[in-house]
């Protein structure tokens, strides 16, 4: 007997028949004795659906984050019913749970909130009972029992974390491609799928822009020490899975993939006296507001006037907030001016192997220069390396990159 | 200060632009001190709109009748998200509740719960911090937590029955139509509105097919004894208050109005035997389906055989079951035959004010005569007589009695 958590995404539920398409498929895969949870996000466009009857009241619906989670979690509630009833027709045992009803606990930063704690007490039950268990990812509720939502990717997250809380056997995770790629498949072409990778590592390309699987669902999956198969809801292939180590020897390749991410931005705050305490003052005010800075680089301006350059990155969808609360610092620091550059993006370069090698980095800084980038910024962790550059040049980057570590056979 | 429950069925916030006049109007009259509840129906078609994708999954998605309210109950929860974002972005606080946030607790029978119990500590919690607080009405949630509907017209039970457990000062009820009338004013055309109402006359008014008001909704205006003032969403006029006794004289009519109730069908069991129990067998089955039974009549076909007929009147809606039901029953019994008749309607007159006047019934009859329409079956009540006539005949039967009761002046 195999407990299992199976997630399937917004698209692979975005109909009716699609709908009917993920019961027949999981009630011809499920073995007799195997206790099956699913899952699942709202319908296809749903989700943006909502978004727009919001925006017919406010053009900021986002202000009142609190209500648009009030919102927002009816669309897994609508697609969990369906399912449910779908799982019903053809024959067997189902139940559908929200997330709250799941014992998913959230803190209470509405549209962006993080599990605290789940009690599957109800999931246990209704599994005993013989039902295939529909959950409503992507969601749960506060101490008040108002729904939160996790923010986006949050429903992978809900899989491994209840995976996790339930003790599952593993949890799989379908998706639109059929595993982990070496590089993003659409702008490289002859990107290779790994057989597997580790959490580490694939947190940190995810961390990277590897959209392929959220940051924190793969912490998740790490620290339930939960396996995590991401696999293709269009085929039954084996796609790509996560775990603590490598089963297989794969020493092939020092670096496991390149990752990217478009949706960056640089501000520069220019000219801060160079005092203790600046740092703190500019992240902490973006700590308290939820902000998640990146690339941080400090670098001297004029060593007589004691004056520094700060130049960090942050997510694209966090940089009017960004702007308005670094305006109003810097504006307290005296600084000169803050810049912001919206047509940046970063490339890395990801794999435990580079530990062990050195000259890793002057490879990658060499295949950028083949390819004419120029580095605006640089910033590293054990197993990463990464470069910002303008957003224009990240194709040539990427495959140059890729090129040179993955060479074709 | 006054604390005053105000319902919006789903037409009135059916579009964006309804919703934020919803809110105007509602801050508009407002006065600062007031405390001001908000409950709400879903978004004009939203309920048919899931119905029909559930039907997509399965034609007859009511037998899953849990996963059926998982559905349904989305729809109140993005009408009050809405509503409550309206309220904000018109610079008043406000915070939506669903019916489980609001303390609705219900039994377990989906899609026709009842509610057994209210407990709004988090509505007092909201109203003291200065919100409106705005609730899902049509739901709650029964001891596991799931969610439970109330079945038709259910927001208005909610209202009422929310007015009832905050001590409420009043409940007004928004509707299509500006009142209670003595008769649809869309069948009679100078049917007259009421200014005031009893609880006992507006039941049994309701009861027997009076569309403006839920007859549960009512009784719980009764047991908590709320005025429940029903008015028009479109019009600033004051409406007719239901109340325990008249404020005023108005003893011009001895009786308050005329009902009829179009979805009704007549089933008539022929021929079992006239013994002890009989009745209980057929009515405790219907009962056990929760199915209500209205009109019943039992006449003696053949007193030497011993042999009976046994008429009865249920909702259109519930003909379905009913038929599967009595069916069953009718050959246990060794019935002759069960028939069916759908073609049928319920005309009533309805006022305590036909107690102290006998010859109500001999006038609402020479009505019926005066006007060709052949009674099937009478039934009375204290306060009320109806009768079942041919539902081709309807309009001519409820003119023809309001003529005979409400003489054009």
């Amino acid at each position: 007997m195999a407990l299992i958590v199976k997630k399937f995404g917004g698209s692979s539920v975005g109909s009716v028949e699609k709908i009917m398409a993920v019961a027949k498929r999981i009630i011809d895969e499920k073995k007799a004795e195997d206790k099956v949870v699913m899952v699942v996000s709202a319908m296809g466009d749903t989700t943006d659906d909502l978004i727009a009857l919001a925006k017919g009241i406010n053009k900021d619906p986002y202000q009142y984050s609190r209500e648009m989670d009030m919102l927002l979690t009816t669309g897994e509630q609508v697609s969990i019913s369906l399912l449910t009833m779908a799982f019903k027709t053809l024959g067997h045992k189902a139940v559908s749970l929200t997330g709250p009803l799941a014992g998913m606990k959230t803190n209470s930063v509405h549209t962006k909130g993080k599990l605290v704690d789940i009690k599957p007490k109800r999931v246990h039950e209704e599994l005993d009972k013989g039902n295939i268990v529909v959950v409503a990812g992507f969601q749960g509720c506060d101490e008040l029992g108002d729904p939160v939502t996790l923010g986006r990717g949050g429903s992978d997250t809900s899989a491994v974390a209840l995976a996790g809380a339930l003790k599952a056997d593993s949890c799989e995770i379908f998706t639109d491609v059929d595993g982990v790629y070496s590089a993003d498949p659409r702008i490289v072409k002859d990107a290779r799928k790994m057989k597997e990778i580790t959490y580490y590592e694939m947190l940190e390309m995810a961390r990277l822009g590897a959209g392929v699987m959220q940051p924190r669902s793969v912490e998740m999956g790490k620290y339930f020490n939960i396996p995590i198969h991401v696999r293709s809801t269009f085929t039954t292939k084996t796609g790509t899975m996560i775990r603590e180590e490598y089963t297989m020897e794969e020493k092939d390749f020092v670096i496991r993939g390149v990752a990217h991410d478009e949706k960056v931005a640089k501000i520069a705050v220019l000219g801060v006296p160079n005092n203790p305490g600046i740092a703190y003052s500019i992240f902490s005010a973006l700590a308290e507001a939820n902000v998640d800075v990146d690339m941080i680089v400090q670098s001297i301006r004029n060593i007589e006037k004691n004056v520094t350059d700060m130049v960090f990155t942050v997510a694209s969808s966090d940089l009017s907030q960004t702007k308005k609360i670094v305006d109003r610092v810097a504006d307290q620091l005296q600084a000169i001016a803050v810049l912001v550059e919206e047509d940046v993006a970063k490339v890395s370069i990801v794999g435990a192997g580079m530990l062990g090698n050195p000259g890793i980095a002057a490879r990658m800084f060499g295949a950028l220069s083949k390819a004419a980038v120029n580095i605006e910024v640089i910033s590293t962790s054990e197993i990463s390396i990464s470069c910002l550059i303008k957003g224009a040049q990240l194709k040539e980057a990427v495959n140059s990159i890729h090129a040179e570590f993955f060479p074709q056979k």
